[in-house]
């Protein structure tokens, strides 16, 4: 029986409305239901971390949550040692994991959400790095990390930002759908999401719900991709 | 003074028609100057590689080429030594990276095309690995290959596959020129050609020519980026 609590989101901001605020019920609920009064912030998907930061501090504030950015603490490690809570935000999946490695967090980050219960957000490519691993970012690999291996915090991989073909494209380079496929061509991949932006999966111990506006698209190796709405029970791919 | 002789294709179909159609003439007339009879065909970047030869021999022989897959060698340092042109097809960029470090072959094609001048036409993940780096393509990173330094046979990156932002498009994920200018926030980044589908770039030396039916887009860190069109000299980005 795990004690991981998540709430992973496939994107901060929908088409015509504010940073997070889709999420907004989700997120107060997710950190009130835990008592959560601070949330530390993993910014290194950006370069800008500053002003990264400010922009989550404020809309947190807003919601009556403290927030620190990981990137101003002389100990990163102990940051998340002492966290009650972690957001990763998105932006560049490549640069976050290098980021997430070069300061040594992988394993402390496992150890407090997998065995210490602290609740995890992602967003994004905080979303990607939440999972086995980055292979099915949608990322431009503008930094070499050390490894695709990410937190593992669940046994599947995540694509953020899923977006179906569009028919009237004349457009050659692959659809989504098509790179999935060439993922699940290399034996061993694990199954991989599609969470279309406005969509979620909270994961709570050994039951995962997806939550949010859209249906998720569920690729599996040798399967036909599968179609399944808001308030499935996605706990089978946590086995 | 350089002795290369590239063809740097973004892609290999356009919209509408057949497979390398869109750059027969430009590719035919390449091989013919160079009386080449022989094309050694690199598939690494898809899995299905006898396939995918079958496909790239029956074009080349219609136009009067042999052509042989380099996955069927015994020896395949030794077949790019013997190699009176190389050809290294699309598919996916991080698989194709891969196996040409996996086959030791990354130093023996720069030798090849670097100083004996041996032709080479590479097609979208085949022309991203012919730039400095893989940092630039638009694939999904579905294997981890031990660097994403390429053949560097020329100074500077490019996109394959170049798409304007949609602007009727509600989708969040970053567009094309998003991710560039991401990557050239990091010091030291090269520039990044933009080639548009149906656009290639012919080097001949020390003389780069923009060929085909579209104009191209030009990112260089900290400018603005610039259009280019077809028959513009882009020598100054080999210098
Ligand atoms: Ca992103
Ligand atoms: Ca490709």
């Amino acid at each position: 029986m795990s004690v991981r609590n998540l709430l992973l989101l496939s994107n901060s901001t929908i088409h015509g409305s504010g940073y997070l605020e889709w999420a907004a019920q989700h997120i107060q609920d997710f950190l009130k239901s835990k008592e959560v009064k601070k949330v530390l912030f993993v910014p290194y998907a950006l370069r800008t971390m500053d002003n990264y930061t400010e922009t989550a501090r404020k809309k947190f504030t807003s919601w009556g949550f403290e927030l620190d950015g990981i990137h101003t603490s002389v100990d990163p490690v102990a940051a998340v040692n002492n966290a009650e809570a972690i957001f990763i935000g998105g932006g560049n999946t490549f640069q976050l994991l290098k980021g997430l490695y070069d300061n040594k967090l992988i394993e402390p980050i496992r150890k407090r959400v997998l065995q210490d219960g602290v609740p995890y957000i992602g967003s994004s490519a905080g979303t990607n790095v939440s999972t086995v691993s980055i292979n099915t970012t949608n990322d431009m690999p503008i930094v070499f990390p050390p490894s695709f291996d990410a937190l593992a915090l669940v046994p599947f991989n995540i694509n953020p930002h899923y977006i179906d073909a569009n028919p009237g494209s004349t457009h050659m380079g692959e659809t989504r759908e098509e790179r999935i496929n060439q993922y699940h061509e290399i034996p061993g991949t694990p199954p991989v999401l599609g969470l279309r932006e406005g969509a979620l999966l909270k994961v709570t111990g050994d039951l995962a719900l997806l939550m949010g506006l859209h249906p998720a698209r569920l690729f599996r190796p040798g399967k036909q991709p599968e179609e399944f709405p808001v308030a499935t029970d996605f706990s089978f791919l946590l086995k």
